[in-house]
């Protein structure tokens, strides 16, 4: 089953379609964007949520916050275009595939505007823009599952923190893309998900995914992770990314720090899957990486029931920022940058 | 506020009292145990917890579970007294408290048999245990806050897992007895609170009994831990215990050993909080810890909303071991065990 986490419906006067994962795994329902105020919240609600994924929402939100503008002057059309991209970068600030994928958009409209295109025709170079940054990462994720399909052993346990599978990306995902990559040649995973609290991406998403795809798999708490590395059923450790600095100092979703510093601590191989795009080259280190910090009510009211007591104070960041030297490779589409370090990373680069 | 978590109402035709603490925060309401079957109920559904609270409810449970038979034959009063030690054990299988509260009321119940007591004296005599049992829990609570607050330095961040407070024992607790008592003695303290999945303890009842005593608080997912320890937030983590084998390795709630690694990773001490009963110097090592595993539901169904698809395979077991290597000292009602190795336990047991 391919996974339709975003697709385009129609033709250029169409509309975004993403899955609502928020509704996951209860209800498989999606959501029709027909507008970029629509695409602003689906980001910042996460019912859209990967970073690949988000970068590819926002590219096809800019194709649909531009179409009310095709029957106005040129001028006024690619005006737009910059207010839209701006408007979409506010709406998540951790991820940079976001703002990877807007400056994409914003650099291909800055060239149509040069070119003197019509609106109609620059909205349908944009719409094709979108298009090829979905296709392209489709195809880097199974490149990235390739690469790191090798790292792991038949019969091997696996661990993976969040989702960072189809449903973060397009079809494949990065970490999950490695598990599936194996699972394609003929190798037997058995994969701990960690729930991944607050909002059990884990459990709703992972698990899901994996329940789709038939690969056994462990559903466990986040605290749980230890335990079982500590009774040698996890063999590797493989998590998506949400931004990598030059250093390889990697941002993904919280507790993902912790994963690492446990998997070190048992010798177990920590490996990232992420796209080049993923690397933020302008960041040092992770100390200057933006971690969003979500509201209080997400872990008091998780669950749509009162579970902590009125009034507490709660600390509720997205993300972590795990040091590259607890990475033993991180996975690329254009292949495994090891060890982890400004050199090896900075060589990968060059290699254009 | 003196939190009433057991209380025995009336006298030797009374009744035991809980508060129902799986319907903490949201309510607080007492649950009266006037048969052994629902003090088995309360037990096995976590409605009492934590290691001396069990304890303690076994032992008036005994008392609650003689009464209809205190009109019998002495030789078939002390048969029952036997019956309910031995279906009191099956409720729940990590705590040592349970057993040795047991083991102590069928103990005393052997005396008074020898003794020839009467069924209503000897009812009256096992009472007058529980009600020992129940009193020297409150003051080991209070001599092991005291020993721990020694510990902990004035403006200090601590960090804590489960709840090992006043509902797990008789008022002061074991883990928060330190922080009340360091309270007590002027000083200031922020305390980080993992809410502690799958049933969220820390969340609902140590947040709540923070709360209540207006200690400074911060309620954290267990999978922020090592977040706010690399931050440089925590300087010290004190946790309570079920039970702890003769080398110093601990069995608590799941979770608490990924915090005791991460706290070694970051150079912070570790302390466990708990009476000197907790013992089970019959286990060489945290090996022999039998470990319960509880249902699915309680990840997948957890807050009355299904968050995992249908299916999953889940591993729950609500304890973890932590090897005596992570752990600073032992903090117990008659005092510091540090080094924690079996020779200095074996010194502190033999100082009667």
């Amino acid at each position: 089953m391919k996974l339709e986490t975003i697709r385009w419906s129609g033709e250029l006067d169409g509309h975004l379609v993403l899955i609502d994962q928020t509704l996951l795994p209860g209800e498989t329902k999606e959501l029709a964007c027909r507008d970029v105020d629509t695409v602003f919240e689906a980001i910042r609600a996460l019912r859209v949520r990967g970073a690949p994924a988000i970068g590819i929402a926002a590219a096809y939100g800019v194709c649909v916050g531009l179409q009310p503008f095709v029957h106005d002057r040129q001028h006024e059309f690619f005006d737009r275009a910059v207010e839209i991209v701006e408007y979409l970068a506010t709406s998540r600030p951790t991820a940079v595939n976001l703002f990877w994928a807007l400056a994409r958009m914003q650099a291909k409209a800055q060239a149509l505007q040069l070119a003197r295109k019509s609106p109609s025709l620059a909205l349908a170079a944009l719409l094709a823009e979108a298009r090829a940054i979905h296709e392209e990462d489709r195809l880097m994720c199974h490149a990235i599952g390739r690469y790191g399909a090798e790292l792991l052993s038949n019969n091997s346990g696996v661990l993976t923190h969040c989702n960072a599978g189809g449903l973060a990306t397009s079809e494949y995902g990065t970490a999950l893309s490695v598990f599936f990559t194996a699972q394609d040649q003929g190798k037997q995973l058995h994969v701990f998900v960690d729930e991944t609290r607050p909002l059990l991406q884990g459990a709703r998403l992972t698990a899901w995914e994996l329940a789709q795809r038939k690969i056994p798999a462990t559903l466990i708490c986040d605290s749980m992770a230890g335990q079982v590395m500590r009774e040698g059923r996890v063999q590797a450790v493989v998590v998506g990314a949400d931004r990598i600095a030059a250093n390889g100092d990697t941002a993904n979703k919280i507790g993902t720090y912790s994963v690492a510093v446990l998997a070190h601590a048992h010798g177990i191989p920590f490996y990232v899957a992420a796209p080049t795009n993923t690397f933020d080259l302008a960041l040092a280190s992770g100390d200057e990486i933006p971690i969003e910090e979500r509201s209080a009510a997400e872990i008091t009211h998780g669950f749509g029931k009162q579970t902590a007591p009125d009034g507490i104070h709660v600390y509720n960041p997205a993300f972590d920022v795990t040091p590259a030297r607890y990475i033993q490779a991180i996975i690329t589409e254009r292949g495994v940058i090891a060890p982890v370090d400004r050199d090896t990373i900075a060589k990968l680069f060059a290699q254009q």
